[in-house]
């Protein structure tokens, strides 16, 4: 299944939007860059010395632009730690990763395996990430002997895997033999440090706005991320707080990837992370990354992110032209409308907005859609990539009215 | 916070019930008693040749018969792999475990220490089980040096805490040298064969009950293993999933320790163990442990039970007379008919029952909370330890008459 649109929207890569909360400030040096890696590797980090944005290969066989090639999309589409080179994947090589995303060359080329992918970079790439997202997160044999080559011709590697490489016996000798690293993204901080949830999410005093969703891969990182650079834009400073691998690579300053935290703590490592963001940063508003959906029979962590964020609001993500959920084909997607009544039921929150994912959608489809979701649900509707900012900058100032407030002679 | 009852009720310890699901196809030996322990051993089983129960000193210093010594309490009413000696605390040194719990005298002495209670066996123990349940998880500087002075003597470890024992190094050595085991018993099975949510569950075509409740430590546990006594007794096969430490402490054949699983693997973990009882035990009826509370602001693991589970109902444990929170002291109880409305509206399921934890009522409160749940709820209210075995009975066959049906003739 492909993400690709049939229709004709104005694209809108995220390099032509302002740079998310907290980028500014990020020089573009490699130790600044990777901060939260020292808990990641059980090695220390490749060439500390060098000056500049990290390079890498994005590997995402036969996936790339599909939904379990989540990963990878992202990273074209945004990443504030890797300068991307090109990703790997033969079943669309020669063509432009941007184009096959949003129908816009960036430059990036899709290549066939690595040594096509090398043929065309001047100098070794600093990492290979492994961009795919399996729903069993763990890696097969045929992309263990790729991860090994990658190694062997010394580049480090990024995994966003469930499976911790640097654990295993083979990839910790290879890291070791050729003087490479292993970032495991999603391994938790060790668990003597894990946090429990104490309540001092409400001392926290601005707005929390979670970006959830009625399904996995539909968006709501994305949207998350428009709306964040979009009130980074207009003045306000808004924070991400990124809850998956893929914010994590990306660079996301604040973020936890909890799917990989042991249940017990994960309300209380997203509520440790938001209060750190907020004492680091004093923002006017921090968005928080949902995941899975509430009601997904398998990827419920979102309760966890409603217990852990307690968000005063939340905007709700959704594919209308989605039959059935992602990696379960026989299970039909809900109706926004009872997610709503779930979400509003399971935690002290409003849903205040709906957002679109127009895949598969043409033009008169999506508007057609917008109008009926914004009539029968009774809150603004609009879609992050095909539509101004402004609408979803309206979503949150009806909400609060105060953020706009703080806001007059701002630049607009 | 005692959970000593004021009230003079009929007293019912678990030695007095039948035997639950599976036990009386357990044989008292060692090895099969401890079925799991490979998975959580960096070393092999102890004593592999004993053909009798294990015996274990409780360490529960200064917290049994409190909630937070949950684990002890619970081994001390049941236990199918251990057989308890003792209990370390020294705040209640020289009573009866029984008295203090139940105010039935069981035998079991509360020792001052370790040499107070070695004093009063005629063998060294085969291990000390850690009884404590923190809300943390982890073990402080001085609960360290009692564990591995216990391992200087010669006694193996059971250890339900987040913290595993095999992977420190000092416990590890500790193992080596004085040649004891740690059985780490929240250890998940490793990464690469924990189990996603696969939708099988539904193939399972017996009924499933979820034991949930209001808050943690509140008697979830005690009523499922009450209610699968009581069905196995009239000549159902009743099996009890554990979801929690305590539980699997105990000698659950089936069950998983959620807290510790990542959470993306939380619903599929224990959906996988469901799938496993039904296929091994073709049993009429499966009765699963709940964690926490769905509306707990900590504890929600409740939400990957309900997806994983999909039970077909509920009972729901609550106690009238606690006002906050179990260790949150600001967060009020909820309301058990918000509780309801929260379950119903997150699963496709209904609950069919309230069970009452009497803790700090007299009887004529007891009696009169559970009136008023009755009329305000329109559901059976009974109380697991102080009611008949019946009431509990009467309420599963309200909800599954065909199960009773299929009983005509069995003995009662």
């Amino acid at each position: 299944m492909s993400t690709v649109s049939p229709i004709s929207l104005r694209p809108r890569p995220y390099s032509a939007q302002a740079p998310p909360a907290g980028a500014s400030s990020l020089p573009a040096v490699l130790p600044a860059a990777l901060p939260d890696s020292a808990l990641h590797n059980a090695h220390t980090l490749p060439h500390p010395a060098i000056n500049r944005t990290a390079t890498a290969i994005i590997y995402c066989e036969g996936q790339f632009g599909d939904i379990d090639g989540k990963t990878a999309n992202g990273l074209i589409r945004h990443s504030e730690k890797y300068a991307v080179l090109s990703v790997i994947d033969s079943t669309r090589a020669g063509l432009d990763s941007g184009m096959i995303l949003d129908g816009t060359a960036n430059g990036i080329p899709v290549c066939r395996d690595m040594d096509d992918a090398l043929s065309q970079t001047a100098t070794l790439p600093d990492f290979l990430i492994f961009g795919m997202a399996p729903a069993s997160g763990l890696l097969s044999d045929a992309q263990r002997q790729v991860v090994l080559a990658a190694m062997g011709k010394g580049m480090s590697i990024v995994n966003g895997l469930h499976e911790f490489l640097n654990d295993d016996p083979e990839f910790a000798a290879a890291g070791i033999a050729h003087k490479v690293d292993i970032v495991d993204v999603r391994r938790p901080r060790p668990k003597k440090f894990l946090r429990m949830f104490s309540g001092d999410i409400h001392q926290v005093t601005c707005p929390r706005i979670a970006v959830l969703g009625t399904d996995c891969a539909i968006g709501k990182r994305t949207t998350a991320t428009v709306l964040t650079a979009a009130l980074n834009a207009i003045g306000l400073k808004a924070v991400l707080v990124g809850t998956g691998q893929t914010g994590l690579i990306q660079g996301a300053r604040y973020g936890v990837a909890l799917d990989s935290v042991p249940s017990q703590f994960c309300a209380g490592e997203l509520e440790a992370t938001i209060v750190e963001a907020f004492q680091n940063e004093q923002p006017d508003v921090i968005i928080i990354e949902g995941q899975g959906a509430l009601s997904h029979p398998a990827f419920s962590t979102t309760s966890f992110i409603l217990r852990g964020a307690c968000p005063h609001a939340v905007v709700l993500q959704h594919a209308p032209a989605r039959a059935f959920r992602c990696d379960f084909d026989t299970m039909a997607m809900p109706d926004p409308a009872d997610e709503i009544t779930l979400i509003e039921t399971f935690a002290d929150t409003r849903v205040i907005g709906l957002t679109i994912n127009h895949e598969h959608m043409d033009a008169a489809q999506l508007c057609l859609a917008m109008d009926r979701f914004a009539h029968e649900l009774g809150i603004p509707v609009t879609d992050a990539l095909s539509r101004p900012d402004q609408h979803l900058l309206d979503m949150v100032f009806a909400a609060f009215p105060a953020l706009q407030q703080g806001l007059a002679g701002a630049p607009q």
